[in-house]
């Protein structure tokens, strides 16, 4: 297709970084580990927040803002948080640069060194729950459902463009409440609004799930996920929702007078996700011959590339094109006609077929004979000759079908890689073998999970909410099993 | 009115800072100079976000992200804008934590200490011009319009919530061409976006002019700005557009291929408005009882509050405001039914009047009877009774009304508050009478303009662009001045 793309099959990874870069998504700077994300890329991400935005404001919650640093001190407050994010966190240590003395160049300057460090948020719930104590002194002051778009930064040692950043970007929320339940509800909720997002609006099929205690967040009492599984037999965790319990206003001393006057501590959540997201769409749709997107998501919907030649016969398409433009634009619908003549149609096609635009429409001289334009679909790359008078009407109807079948096909592929077993020497066979999800009995124990995730790379990705609870024995120690999880490698 | 808030006439700046707070806008933090943006204050950004990034899309312009951090060697570059920066911003120098070994705490681990220190980015010039050096090769890769929604960073002594602090919010376009002229066409293009946002949704009247030299951009060739005037008669700048001539192509060496295939720097511009924005609507429109706000930036245009006794009357009136809200969604018109019963109308009243809401509707027993609303409107605080089937009309009417005459009121009071002076007592008697801006001959130098701002503490806000071109002599120093500035006192 002369994209020099290489081949899924050939090198997975390999195919990932290329698809990244050559369809303009993101690419790395100059700043270790920090990505810079392009304008479709970010186009993309644009319309996913604007989703998920109105998905939270439906559930009642409200955007805020926090700032950026956090005071050394305040990571420190809650125990299993600091150890969870001290090791990878950016410090901030001066806040003022200088003339060296020598002449050469600029330097930090001694004198303005900070008397406590601040850290670059690698997460907010210190500093929210700082600001919390002032903003909750009654139940009537409760719920707080509020939501943050932000910039993070975890100082990964290993980064990859959208999966594994230094800085990312994400939303997070953050909630407090007057009883447990609540609380527990709260991080439910959003995991369905999560669950709903990925696979209505990215066609991503997920599996909803609780965390072991070793995979939770730092500070949380549980940690509900969303996973799905990539073309490659990986599995990759999409969004998380933590129940926090009272471990952060009890850090905090966020506490509140109930309806009876007593005063007790709130009850939290928080959850967020982020440009992984990104990561999670390309590699559970895409192809060797580039990106498929979900319309839902598209930056472009639809593209028309007019083939002539010479300036008459452009002008002729252009005039057939316009009206069409028009009435799809009046559509919701995001049309671009490319008229550069500073490229071929062949070019073009391979550029949309490789930034994934859903459909693709091309008019040359026998469709301006006919009065029909050629259709093409991403997803399956057929093609159809549709009358005009039809295309507006075929085009909704292609959208909807698009959106629908790259959600089957994931979701069928994510069904055939789901594997259940009974002994570990299955278990390490069919990891090897097909990868996906393996449905499991474990003993429950760290110890247990830890030996596997050692001695396979895989980890468990969680126990499902909806799985069934038919008791068992641990498949690597024998021991009594509640039920099955979910193992996978993962990213 | 019970809002205990001081009067604009006996302390603006308390009036200022009070109103913020009570108005549930924003809050100092934890972090010395960092504001925490309450959900009500950024509904309003979310607002003036939407309203901005519309125009910018437009005008062709597209959204993308870049770093959050500066290697600190990039921002030595151009020679101008390090000088600009260096003195004031957050320096990232480790990147892990760790365990004190006399078990005080956490501390700095010495060990991850960054080879080269990192900027949290006071602005981005420096991370984009070396991004773009990558991007950018022929004529056919411009003009490149790009647009980022960011938090930076800018360490400030003496802070103010909105109006200056350490973090805040902003949007900076940082684009790219083949030409001088298109990149000058650019900047005055982008002064008149802001100066259409500012008086077309902020309500908002601006001067749009240039800057002197020693006011411009560190590292641009000439500053575009718009001024707007606050009721204690200080000037705010509440955008720039900055024309930066070939500076950063030159320091980042980014050439392009020609049409004739010669190489040449890239002429460039940058541009941003920031949550300053929020001072200036603050302080343009609000009064003594609270916010004003433009209703085309009301996170609630319309706020309907019931009056009655007991659980029937509410009932009743519950079931007449039902259809009324949806009649009013439907136009697109924001609406909140406040019915809870822990407050009395009174204290709802004074709440909504506190934050600017543009029409407040009540509805009691006698209007019941006569099937009538109350209206009140919040710029003038006037009140009538309207029957309900006249209602939704002259509600869209009102927000046309009030965004149309807040606007003409600014405006009113700053052509009534720009002075024309001769000589320099004359000058700094208006300044001390009456501030505002003040029209007067310069003769140009730095010099005198640094005089004048010694002596006074006004500066040259700006030459307007569509100022007469009358020549006269300095009111200083009697030296020829080619046309009169505006001077002012400023935030």
């Amino acid at each position: 297709m002369g994209k020099n793309l290489t081949k899924r099959s050939e090198d997975y990874s390999k195919w990932y970084n290329e698809l990244v870069l050559k369809a303009d998504l993101a690419e790395n700077s100059g700043v270790r580990g920090c990505m810079v994300i392009k304008p479709y890329g970010f186009a993309i991400w644009e319309k996913m927040q604007a989703g998920l935005d109105k998905m939270f404001k439906e559930t009642g919650h409200e955007n805020a803002y926090f700032p950026i640093f956090i005071p050394k001190s305040y990571l420190s407050k809650e125990a299993s948080h600091v150890e969870g994010f001290a090791k990878e966190c950016a410090v901030v240590t001066h806040y003022r640069l200088k003339n060296a003395e020598d002449g050469s160049g600029i330097v930090v300057d001694p004198e303005a060194k900070l008397e406590e460090e601040l850290i670059v948020r690698p997460t907010s719930e210190t500093i929210i729950w700082d600001t919390y104590r002032k903003w909750i002194q009654s139940y009537r002051d409760l719920p707080l459902l509020i939501n943050q778009w932000a910039n993070v930064v975890r100082w990964e040692m290993r980064t990859r463009l959208f999966l594994r950043t230094a800085e990312f970007l994400w939303q997070e929320g953050h909630t407090a409440h007057a009883t447990k339940q609540e609380a527990i509800d709260e991080a439910e909720l959003i995991l369905k609004v999560y669950a709903t997002f990925a696979e209505e609006h990215m066609a991503v099929p997920v599996i909803q799930g609780i965390k072991t205690e070793s995979e939770r967040f730092a500070g949380a009492v549980e940690t509900y996920c969303i996973e799905a599984l990539m073309q490659d037999g990986k599995a990759l965790q999409a969004g998380t929702s933590h129940f926090l319990g009272q471990n952060f206003a009890k850090a905090f001393d966020v506490k509140f007078a109930n309806k009876e006057g007593k005063q007790d501590h709130v009850w939290a959540t928080s959850w967020g996700v982020s440009t992984r997201l990104m990561g999670a769409l390309i590699m559970t749709h895409s192809d060797d011959n580039g990106l498929v997107l979900p319309p839902k998501l598209a930056p472009i919907q639809v593209v028309i590339v007019p083939i002539y030649k010479g300036l008459d016969q452009l002008d002729a398409i252009s005039e057939r094109v316009a009206p069409l433009v028009k009435e799809l634009r009046s559509k919701g619908i995001s049309v671009k006609y490319d008229h550069r003549d500073t490229h071929k149609p062949g070019f073009k096609f391979n550029e949309y077929e490789l930034k994934g635009v859903p459909v693709r429409l091309a008019i040359g001289q026998r469709d301006m004979e006919n009065n029909t334009f050629e259709v093409a679909r991403r997803d399956t790359l057929e093609k159809e000759t549709v009358a005009a008078d039809d295309l507006v009407a075929r085009i909704e109807t292609l959208l909807e079908d698009i959106q629908t079948n790259i959600y089957e096909k994931a979701l069928n592929f994510r069904e055939a890689h789901i594997t259940t077993v009974d002994t570990y020497d299955e278990f390490k066979e069919v990891l090897e073998a097909k990868g996906g999800f393996i449905s499991a009995h474990w003993d429950g124990t760290a110890e247990t999970e830890e030996r596997i995730k050692d001695e396979t790379k895989a980890t468990i990705r969680c126990i499902p909410l909806d799985g069934d609870t038919e008791t068992g024995k641990c498949m690597v120690t024998g021991k009594p099993s509640e039920r099955r999880v979910l193992f996978a490698k993962a990213y």
